[in-house]
């Protein structure tokens, strides 16, 4: 046998960078964390710590950084705020056209929300409140050159927590040894929801809408969890997802992660107090966790932007 | 010398109460963390292992869980929401007046934040997104009996993250040996804040509005961030603190803690660009962390209403 | 085009179980994190709510705890501990076996450390303190049966932090417009290691030492990372992933993730102090992220066992 | 009435300092968490914005990496290490003594540690395994000047995470309508202690070892919790802080507070498999909280020593 280096890559993870536009007295601020990764031939830093054909990682953070500036997100800014897509793949096709060795990059980037202080009624040109609730996420691919180039984006969000009180059933499941659920008409429906959704060439022509796009995606998973009767949050993923695939054109993907955040009804009785579906405790582990892929079957599969 | 039992005290902490009102198709939630804490003679738990006048910490939870269903907040559900402070005033005193060893309690309540899916445009019945951002917080102290009692209430806020892209200047300071910090009269200034006021008996009254009260104090906490031209942010805090004090009659007293949370400009000159104030690395340690205590001056201090 | 269920799974994460062994005064303690994940035929679930396929993760965790008791946990506790890879084999196997509708089971387990507490020299025979440091995982992953089964073990550790205060240069690397690094011979290297390590069918034999596997591949990766003069981390990583391959036989294949933790050198010389190399600032982001897969390239692959 | 300014303070948090001695081949490490809180007469920073009293925390931050090198940690360390109390004591006195409007001063350290790596059996001379476990703490208060200056070492840890498998009871317990629990004369008893001692002016003497000091608590405590046999936590703290005091000239004060990290037996009569205090859930949320200060009689309190 011989012991070979069969895969690498490398990056800077991590760059928190914050954008303010303040070319007019009301400010405009992006917040973002900023990932990148190379893939390319670097196999001798592996294997003889020759690092001429590696690109320090600092040298990725500085163009981050510059990049913020300078590119898409800068000239967005002028005109409002542009999608942390155009910047992400500003980035990748960046690092693989300029920089010899790396035939492809990966961007991921978190997009942290923060709404305007309301002063007086109004919304402040230049003071903000982080909004807590889902973060916003990118990851771009872009791999070879020429006619051979592949370029991918995958949008998504995590930690939108959702919670229905009612709507959600569980029963007539299977039964083994080891079973002791009792089957449910009434539960209550909670999850901290991972989504990611791919789009096809679509979304690389002039004036898509990443922005409009998200908020449209983000509706319907919302709208789904909501409106859908369910028996089984395995249910509410599939209409979920099939709901996101057919709500912008262009999207051609959805990938769920799910956890059930258990919502154990209290035993009052005990102490002579009905709980008709009122008083929970909210576990913290272990939980369910459901996953789903669903997907235009018309459209090319893409390992390489879910790679990680 | 002899080796003594100076203080002591125990509960039961992190209670995840959620509890629902679905007495009309419009449900209603109120998502709490409770934490009880007693305190009373239990000295013969520590000294020998007699635990006769201890009441479990599991009781303690199962009370918890209990007076969410049937005290205050059980009832106000009916007409809306109640307050926290009131179910952890219920809590806190049955603790002091129905068991017998009790002679003090303390209830902590974080309050977390949930807002109606919207659904084609319109908010939902039952079903919720989990808001981020601030935490609410309340802290119930009730101890003593008869004329002696004392019944201290702080409400609070903690993780309310704000930032303003201008308006904070940092310059004038004074410099020793050690000082390389270059003054200047334009930066991001950003903070993570906690703050805790204390009601005076004027809470107690009945008709006393708690969530009112709660939204004039943190309005006025953001306002005075955002419009305070500030020339530190301990400045800043002084004008926070003293319009909440001025705010809401019945608030006497208010702590506040705010994290300095430091925003670099990057510096792009070295590749050519320009940076003026538009982008920056957000840093995560050390920080400054800035503290004050503001006050009305007419009021007792009460330094049990503090003590954990 | 149709929308489709391209793919689903689901199973219980996050099970704590803690099992003890008690038949001798000197108890013995394994303490670990379960994940249980389920592949098969439930589109059923997913498309109509029917989930008459569907074993509840509520029996996957009843299953998960009675195997602790009943399954080699058990056995080998009689006799020591045995190694929680055979434990998650055995549960593996169950859900593939007994219930129709799986074919195909991961699961995953985290494992932490706990050392006797030590009491006038000598070790206690039921008391520990949790010993922090790098947890052990395993995850194990059985497909399909008859001929046609697959079996993947794959054992690893994470959060091992290393640092060595010497013996690491970097330099010469590839420079371009957007390069401000100095090149380095002599820097302070640390990183929080992730390194999982597959094993081939020869670990499915009786009397292959889980255990004793894990030490070995553990000593090597402590090993080369302090031996090694590193010009890179990626050279570290390489020789560390090398060594782990040829430590032990049936280790055919190691995935490496190496976050690299800036330790930057304070500038004292602004205060007249020499710094040389002793004082610096522990960073926390960005970081570099290198990582490596190293193989015994004759080894077929098997991309399964690596699947989440 | 009048809004007063009733007290204020503010400092640098969480300087990640990492002190390397390397004067021979055999190197050694010191990893810090440092914190710098100054009180003194910083009103007109609040009031008016005034920035002329006001020692920049960038400062103090300069100032606790510089000291990291001259102070006392530098010294010791050529001839071993010293203890982080006499660096953060060497700190206080500083911004007391040297900076006119600070009047008192605390530092807080967190110290983490690091295990020698072993390489082919021998402890290697410059790399280090992060240990992980409990982290060390001091806290150090300086304050006024002259015949009125207070000195305060409180020394402690966190994060001792210890369990015991038997030799707890927990039973004759007061009981109330809202109690459920059963007696047990035999369970897991768990916790993450957090401890904290002062020592009185003992420690202040040239050659007092703090470390030797820390280590004989740290172990004194281990010893108590693991050979009490314990009827409740509350009795097992006791004990631990009686001894702590015992233990150490010096130590006039220890303060306890000590999580019960429940253990739940997992129920598995329901599937025929006896299961006699062997197999257990580790249950995250909620948790008892018991505390203690435990002290010697004739010491005088210190109230300031623990004021943050």
């Amino acid at each position: 046998m011989a012991v070979v280096l069969a895969s690498h890559q490398y990056g800077k993870a991590e760059n928190r960078v914050v954008r303010f536009q303040r070319d007019t007295p009301r400010h405009e601020i992006v917040d973002l964390n900023v990932t990148s990764t190379l893939r390319g031939d670097f196999a001798d830093a592996y294997l003889s710590g020759d690092q001429r054909k590696v690109l320090p990682t600092d040298s990725q953070k500085n163009t981050i950084y510059a990049f913020a500036k300078e590119g898409p997100v800068g000239q967005g800014m002028a005109k409002g705020i542009v999608a942390v897509e155009t910047y992400a793949l500003d980035l990748a096709r960046h690092f693989v056209d300029e920089t010899g060795p790396v035939t492809g990059a990966r961007i991921d980037v978190d997009s942290y929300r923060w709404e305007r202080a309301v002063v007086s009624g109004r919304e402040h040109d230049h003071t903000w409140v982080r909004a807590g609730g889902e973060v916003r996420t990118a990851a771009v691919t872009v791999s070879g050159s020429g006619p051979d180039r592949e370029t991918h984006v995958v949008a998504g969000l995590k930690d939108l927590t959702l919670l229905k009180s009612t709507g959600s059933e569980f029963h007539d499941f299977l039964v083994d040894g080891y079973t002791t659920l009792e089957p449910t008409k009434d539960r209550v429906m909670a999850t901290s929801l991972v989504a990611q959704w791919r789009y096809d060439a679509t979304c690389l022509a002039d004036g898509f809408d990443f922005d409009a796009a998200y908020d449209e995606v983000r509706s319907v998973l919302v709208g789904q969890f909501a409106t859908v009767h369910s028996l089984a949050l395995q249910q509410t993923l599939w209409h979920m997802g099939k709901a996101a695939v057919e709500s912008v054109p262009g999207v051609v993907e959805v990938r769920l992660a799910a956890p059930n955040k258990h919502h154990f009804l209290y035993d009052l009785q005990r102490f002579g107090v009905e709980n008709p579906g009122e008083v929970f405790h909210a576990d913290d582990r272990p939980y369910g966790l459901i996953q789903a892929v669903v997907a235009d079957d018309t459209a090319p599969a893409a390992s390489l932007a879910w790679e990680r």
